[in-house]
């Protein structure tokens, strides 16, 4: 394709040496389903990443990552708690409720996210009529690529722990939020107290892979055993399982998996101060969301309907809030600064 | 891993014809979730191979087309027909159950395979108080590598479809099966009039990636048309679609298809042909199943503990009935005669 | 129980009449799970009084009912639209969901009730990510026993049936609003087009029963053919249905749905002029929600927390939002001008 | 109608003294869905007749009650174990697995009744493609009105709970197994270690009604906990549950529950010696099944068609076996000496 694509950051493809880790990966025979030593070692330097008293198992991609998750701490009458923009709501054709039969109950959210006064309004127990929140699912960063810092991830953590609940995080981009925040995961998620964690990889370089990770053993112990039953049940057990080990084999050393989502950030970092400088700010276009990690967010509403289709012709981007031609550009381990410079370019062109 | 391994097909990673068509696929940035020309592309190639009357969807895993197949041809109280060995039964964890809430019914079979005879009486209608019989599914070849012939497979379509029912066919080596019986996948499938096949490639030599065919899009249109939600529900839906088409580009290219699975056929007769002379068969090792695609079926009976923990040092190979010492030998694409040699002549000189 | 109860139509248990038509069922023997001529019989009563281009089926209780109303309508990847107040959301602790998987999408209400404006806002199709909007649940009358015109639900009905959706009506009170608004349930159900009701009876003075209505049979003939499966699967199917079909001839005959519902409706009225004209209006007692047929909404403000606990000594009644004192008042064919101007009277004496 | 009907004890409607217990408590208001004294306090009689270690609850029906009672134990990959004749198997269209989209694996039986060697062949656990046992769910009497001694519950209970497991009984007819023994339900069902009870009511004289109990309550603490939810997401749960209270006040005074089903079990035994001693046994009618508690279960072999019709003009009853003519006559509180006589006269005139 010869457009240049703002749309998606998996619309970039794999980081050469992830595909190199597959080759390397493909001698010899190999235990499959995930039964294999290596596997087992790469999941130990994941576990080790993240503070080692946690249990990671590979799935195949995000949303069957995020359905694994919530179903482990779930009962029949659980509901999930969530902000109303939550992938799980909004992009995943009801995958968590076809698989649990549980109801996500949507909260109101800002810039993607959520506030402890929401979220305790929603802890009532004990009714009969009513399905009771079980645990609640956050995105870091969230749907609008913004971010939690470290102690509201915490204040929500030790607020569902409160009631004896749950808390889940959607890290599809977990690498770009670590990399924003100069934090580590593990002390953005295990430190804070996060039961459990779509640890995602897809979307920052990775053929195909995330892996589901549960913490704090003690209390979690029956989650995580249960866990490869519930990954094969939700149809995301991998047969040849070795070859996401490679990959993310390849993510962890020197840090690639950082290397990419810096890489990321900086480039709509880049993309915001040049939007912020360009003529088309006179023009009445703006900014619709903070830029914290790899997603821009403006508005383009001076465009006429002939001008979008004209900067679509060249770029790939999606919209989000159509009535005021809210577009989100993405960038990727991929993007470069001459992508943005052209962008720029004919916006301002464009719009002149 | 050093060991020579019969244990599964899925244990011999990828063909090189595979890998280099997912690095050629890695240039510039493409839409996600197969909605890009390059996916609409090989799909079209896949429904022209099984005769152009069909809409095909790739997904992820065996398990995954399985349950999207049989998703898609549900009500709320229908149950599924299956040999009690089926991998939907026996291999999967439930996950059929668990998406749709149905019953599978365990059909007794025979060699892997089950009669009209055995279907017919399940099929039985009108009862309140029962679940009703909606699809057949049989797998070709079957979970013993056995083989339906076409007019068995016509017969068990026309039966289904006496009664308003339809029929699925897990196809997750199918190409084993058009290998072996030298008719096409089109003739196996689509001219007996199976409803939806489950297309493997994953044990064939693909890294990853399966599709899912319904066929007869007249009568199964609405089926069709809901494919793509229940993928996506199902957590199958891959967001770099186009990594699964790449493969099956090459997949079909050729007929590396036929010729991977040609070569796993004919190293299983080698092996049947090699054991049936050996000495072994004096000694007491004797055929569980008919060799007809890449399966070799054998009890071990004459071997002791200690012998057997021998051989599984060298081999890897899984067991079957435990109590009579039946394993299963898988042939693949990577398999070679010097394995195959080499193995009799350690069963040999263990019974010697 | 020595109070009187404001708080629920099913605090009143069974009109007299009710029970003399269970007791003459008693004799004899009879077929079990409504395969009897006398179910048929009374069941082909309803389904004249609604206009005979339905099918009927008795069903145990209003959670019930609309699981099983709703379930016919559903596909894995449907979405039910209903008010955020809808009794399927609050009340119901996630029994359609659990049963049939799918979500149900709040829609933002007023006095119960939702526009086609509101509707229409979620009518998007095609977006493999997302879950389609297949069926409107409204109820009537509404959760705050107010009231949509017949007008009202055929603009609904018409909406939806525009997309290929359908619209069910929650009318576990449906005899209040026809004996309310003077019209006949066929004029507002049927005629209006819509799909399928839940056709309460046991909050209208019935011992236990409802009946699911599946209308437009041209239209809806598979979801009707479904109806006893799916009655019989979400537990629902009565073994002594004989039972249930003679509540339901009692209460046709002669009207007795109607002069019951007429009744409570009255005394709503009688309690709403009697407020109107009490001193406590002066005293920062206010209506909440119109009243429209049984229910009567107030805020009890001014009252301290120990006079309302004075208050719920001798009267029952709930709490809607708590943070106005809202309170519910429900009246019930067992209501009398006695218990509400006793009410008054002890209301006015504390705020005095 | 005026048949006699051996088909089924739930063709003999209700006994006096049940409906008179409805009568009386039909006076003055009372809180709905169970939150009243009265069902509170009628509870506790049977949960004191079960020896006080336990939790009861109403529910409307059998299956109601079986998948409120097993859905309380099962995790979203557990199976159920039952004999391939279980009720929840043969009987209830699939609301068990509709409700907790688990398995129910059919095991071999002989007159309705499992070997705790059959249980143990599949008391397999560990391997991830596999559904884990979690319960067995057997009948007391069994599906053929057969009975399981005191001492085999024992073991069965024993080696569910050896393994970590758990064990179900479908009382349906729990009380004609008390009297057949001479057994308190306490002996039969608490003292041998069994986890969870569908207690029975309907089948023998009650309107309408059963309760769930759960035993154990230090073990099994959360599943009591967690009833009443699932009762509800179950659509089990009553709103004037006062009136099954009422009915179990009256089915436990006076050894209701017992002098019922005595009567019932007295007449299957006068049935069976009438059978035997009559003259069809010369002509080819046997027994099927032992008649252990209110079944009897003959074939009518030597019947043609023509007189099988004129049988069942007077005689209502079912088939089991339609391949051997096998017919099961059912005694119930109601039937009488001279039904059972006439019908020996009947079949013997037939056959003379």
């Amino acid at each position: 394709m010869k457009k240049i694509s703002f749309g998606s950051d998996n619309h970039s493809g794999v980081h050469p040496l992830v595909l190199q880790a597959i080759e390397r990966a493909n001698e010899g025979y190999c235990f499959g389903y995930g039964e294999d030593e290596y596997t087992e070692g790469v999941l130990g330097q994941i576990e080790a990443l993240l503070g080692n008293d946690c249990k990671a198992l590979f799935v195949l991609n995000g949303t069957g990552a995020n359905v694994v998750s919530l179903a482990s701490f779930l009962k029949p009458f659980s509901t999930i708690l969530a902000p109303s923009c939550a992938h799980i709501i909004e992009d995943e054709c009801g995958a968590v409720e076809r698989f649990s039969s549980c109801r996500i109950t949507p909260l109101a959210q800002e810039g993607g996210k959520v506030t402890p006064e929401t979220v305790k309004a929603q802890l009532k127990f004990g009714d009969q009529h009513k399905v009771q929140p079980a645990i609640l699912s956050i995105s870091q960063p969230t749907e609008f690529e913004t971010l939690y810092t470290v102690e509201e991830i915490r204040a929500l953590a030790d607020l569902m722990h409160s009631v004896g609940g749950y808390i889940h995080v959607d890290g599809s981009r977990i690498s770009n939020a670590a990399a924003a925040m100069n934090v580590s995961i593990k002390e953005m998620i295990a430190d804070t107290g996060v039961d459990v964690l779509s640890f995602g990889g897809t979307k920052n370089g990775l053929l195909i892979g995330e892996a589901v990770v549960i913490f704090k053993l003690e209390n979690n112990r029956e989650m995580a055993e249960n866990l490869a039953y519930i990954r094969k049940q939700a149809t995301q057990l991998y047969s040849k399982n070795r070859f996401i080990a490679a990959q993310f084999e390849a993510y962890l050393k020197d840090d690639l998996y950082l290397q990419m989502a810096s890489h990321s950030n900086r480039l709509a970092k880049y993309l915001e101060k040049r939007l912020g400088e360009s003529s088309a700010m006179q023009k009445g276009v703006y900014f619709t969301q903070k830029v914290e990690t790899n997603g821009v967010y403006i508005s383009l509403a001076p465009l006429t309907e002939e001008q979008m289709n004209y900067l679509q012709e060249k770029y790939i981007f999606y919209f989000w809030r159509e009535e005021i031609k809210e577009v989100r550009l993405m960038c990727s381990f991929k993007t470069t600064e001459e992508d943005i410079d052209c962008f720029i370019k004919d916006l301002e062109e464009l719009l002149s």
